[in-house]
């Protein structure tokens, strides 16, 4: 591998604008945004086109450089973070921002991968459609970011990840040929779905160029309301309550802990809406495109049995948007509230959702016998069985201490997920961050399969080497 | 291959009920349902078991037979019919018909690859829950086959292919290990999403067993709308606001052309709902699980704001559960009254929703210039973009004459559907009758990662040989 002729040769395809290894412009792109991962880079190169990308790729095929695909940088695995070795080249995608196409007749939009989520969401708006991918980092993140992370969120119950928005990607192989598969029909059995192999795959099989996504009919209205649970099992039977009466068009159905709230009142000052103190509260969301339908008096009623059934405790609707946006802050506040605390061992699981009673219960138990001081705060998307499931440190204990001990808790609560065949990597992914505790817990026939893959896409092993598996 | 031998080790594993030879039983798995293809079999293997399907696999193995996986062999393309060699073994699914756990609060059933389609969605019935899946041969087809094919159906428009209602699936490799991939979680970012590579794959990277599946609420109220269209154009508006008027709850959106009703008609004595006779007809089916939405009066208002935008030149509702059917009936007369008219070329196209009008327009008259006596039969689920684009043979000509034309005529079609960036296949699959077309068609580098993947799982080129690729 001669790097200073790879430098040379990107240098002069993609220009002072399209390859960089300045230290300074460069040193962003070395870690993640939580600075737990740093790497170093051999260069940034920073393609316009999907022509550029493909002739990079190549390129790097060439030299036999290795390749880091990223995007926004807002990933929580390290997936986008490159090694050590300092013979890699990152590959950003923000220079190829356009929308190519927005349909409303066939409800598709066709992006490329350096776009900014939130560009997205706004533009599906502007023509009266709804774009539903939504997550923390959407002001940042880039939907080739989201692709190759197959990103969750706080739609998911109703629409699914980011995979079930793709109808079609184009691709720049390992080998720098151009997989076209960048379709807008939502019918295709013309062999393998080769999408379906990028998504997800965290960069390790290919670079995203650009995707084509489902649009939804705009929102007319929409309803939010705030629960205390009777026990965390009743969450379930609201669940199906909730689901059904509001025609199934139930978006969120958050569980949050009083350790939470108190968490948010406390660093915040944010408000407390319900009266009384249960255990645990759900922050539902339900919205309708339809103007004929009264989904506020929909999920009102549904809410209605539920406190009739002994299901919840108390609750109530968000009258205003302020009002809305203050119970939404709430759990903004919660997720903003760990780092105030200190350090925190973090894990995103999902188990089936009926088994969230007990794991929660189990779980907990046995964290609180063999880590007593540690504070469980979790809280998630329960309506996908999703769940942040996370350690805060003791209060003024020390943090380097306690995040010694996060492989011991990563196995404790991993051991509890897989005996609930759940997954310890629910949205995230895995990147650097769980790449052992995958080989620890997925089948040897899974990796087996995964690594066949790997080898049939990328033979030489250069796309995002050390991540995944 | 020591034919003999292999025949003898399976009988020993399977038994006589799991492993048959005599030609009167084989007859029926040698030739698809309408009797297109033809083949010979070595041997018909019906599993009762995983273990037994990993044990039988491996055998195949060990003396080199190849494999035809076979459901309800309802399919259309072929793909369930062994070759010409006599050496493959027929595995067919239907003593694995256990459905083993169905969960309320998760919403997901786990269903054995033999399952019916039928029984599933009575399953789900059973547990005030609804499987969208269906389809007309959903009385005889196994799920196996159904994930394998990714099928579609009169559901797609709200629920997806059967890909987008699967979590989980269970499959026997080539090499006869299982991979149990038969989660039923809703989230999961652990590596590769293995599950998709055999949806669709027709079975050829692997012998689907098992699967988990989404359940949905259960329907408390349904509106079926019949619309006589203003112009074939006037289909796609009328579609974006039926979308958004019913709360995205369209479950069915399907075209029916006048001289379809008019076979049916002069077929089946079927009688023509509307007093006018426009050229394009639409058949509308909204459902809602909401008791608090009237998705009557919903629908209805829409189809009056299309009547008043001259979207549509007149409508009904159906007023009881017969009419609803009678509707239904004359969709399927359409269907019916194929095989009455003599041969017919059937193409089951898609592509993007807005360009079905010019591609109906352009197609229909290069066929009139070309083939001016073949009669086009196109109805379909236009809301997926996906028409079945029939073409019947001339009034009282010769039936065999006729499909001599087929290879020009699907050429000619196929071609306008390429300028469209549609699909060949939109839910019938390759098979062996589309296979010369995909390789015509598809793009050279998307049928190199296609063999490429094939080569990684099934690297004797063992399972199902002949098909797809």
């Amino acid at each position: 591998m001669d790097i200073a002729a790879f430098q040379q040769a990107a240098l002069a395809l993609l220009g002072p604008k399209g390859f960089i290894t300045a230290a300074d412009d460069l040193a962003p792109h070395l870690t993640d945004w939580r600075k737990l991962y740093h790497g170093k880079a051999c260069g940034l190169a920073l393609p316009a086109s999907t022509d550029e990308a493909a002739a990079l790729i190549k390129l790097t095929a060439q030299y036999n450089v290795p390749v880091v695909p990223q995007g926004g940088n807002t990933g929580l695995s390290g997936a986008a973070t490159p090694d050590q070795s300092g013979q890699t080249l990152i590959v950003n995608m923000k220079r190829m921002n356009s929308i190519r196409a927005l349909d409303t007749a066939n409800d598709t939009i066709i992006v490329e991968a350096g776009c900014i989520l939130q560009q997205i969401q706004e533009a599906a708006a502007a023509a009266d459609r709804f774009f539903p991918l939504s997550l923390t980092a959407e002001g940042s993140c880039q939907i080739g970011g989201n692709l190759a992370t197959n990103a969750g969120g706080i739609n998911v119950l109703k629409y699914g990840n980011a995979r079930a928005l793709t109808l079609g990607l184009e691709v720049v192989l390992p080998d720098g040929s151009v997989l076209d598969a960048l379709t807008t029909l939502h019918k295709d059995n013309t062999g393998y779905d080769l999408k379906q192999l990028f998504i997800g795959a965290e960069g390790t099989l290919g670079l995203i160029t650009a995707a084509s996504l489902k649009l939804f009919p705009a929102f007319r209205a929409r309803a939010t309301a705030f629960a205390g649970l009777a026990s965390l099992e009743a969450a379930i039977p609201v669940l199906a309550r909730l689901r059904a009466a509001t025609a199934d068009q139930l978006v969120s159905f958050e569980l949050l802990p009083r350790f939470g709230l108190d968490l948010a009142q406390k660093n915040f000052n944010l408000r407390q809406p319900l009266d009384i103190a249960p255990d645990w509260v759900l922050l539902i969301e339900a919205a309708t495109p339809s103007a004929d339908f009264d989904i506020a008096l929909a999920l009102e009623r549904a809410l209605g049995e539920a406190l009739e059934a002994d299901e919840i405790v108390d609750g109530l609707m968000a009258e205003s948007d302020a009002q809305r946006q203050a119970l939404w802050g709430l759990r903004e506040g919660i997720v903003n509230a760990q780092p105030k605390e200190g350090a925190s061992i973090k894990h995103d699981i999902a188990v089936p959702v009926a088994s969230i009673p007990a794991f929660v219960t189990e779980a907990s138990a046995a964290l609180a016998r063999d880590f007593p001081t540690a504070r469980l705060l979790c809280f998630g998307h329960v309506g996908d069985g999703n769940l942040h499931f996370n350690l805060l440190q003791p209060k003024g204990g020390d943090p380097a201490a306690f995040l010694g001990l996060a492989p011991a808790i990563n196995r404790l609560v991993h051991d509890h997920v897989a005996a609930h065949k759940g997954s310890i990597s629910a949205e995230h992914g895995i990147g650097q961050l769980r790449r052992g505790e995958l080989q620890r817990l997925k089948s040897p026939v899974a990796l087996g399969v995964m690594r066949a893959l790997k080898a049939a896409l990328d033979p030489d092993g250069r796309f995002n080497p050390g991540k995944v598996l």
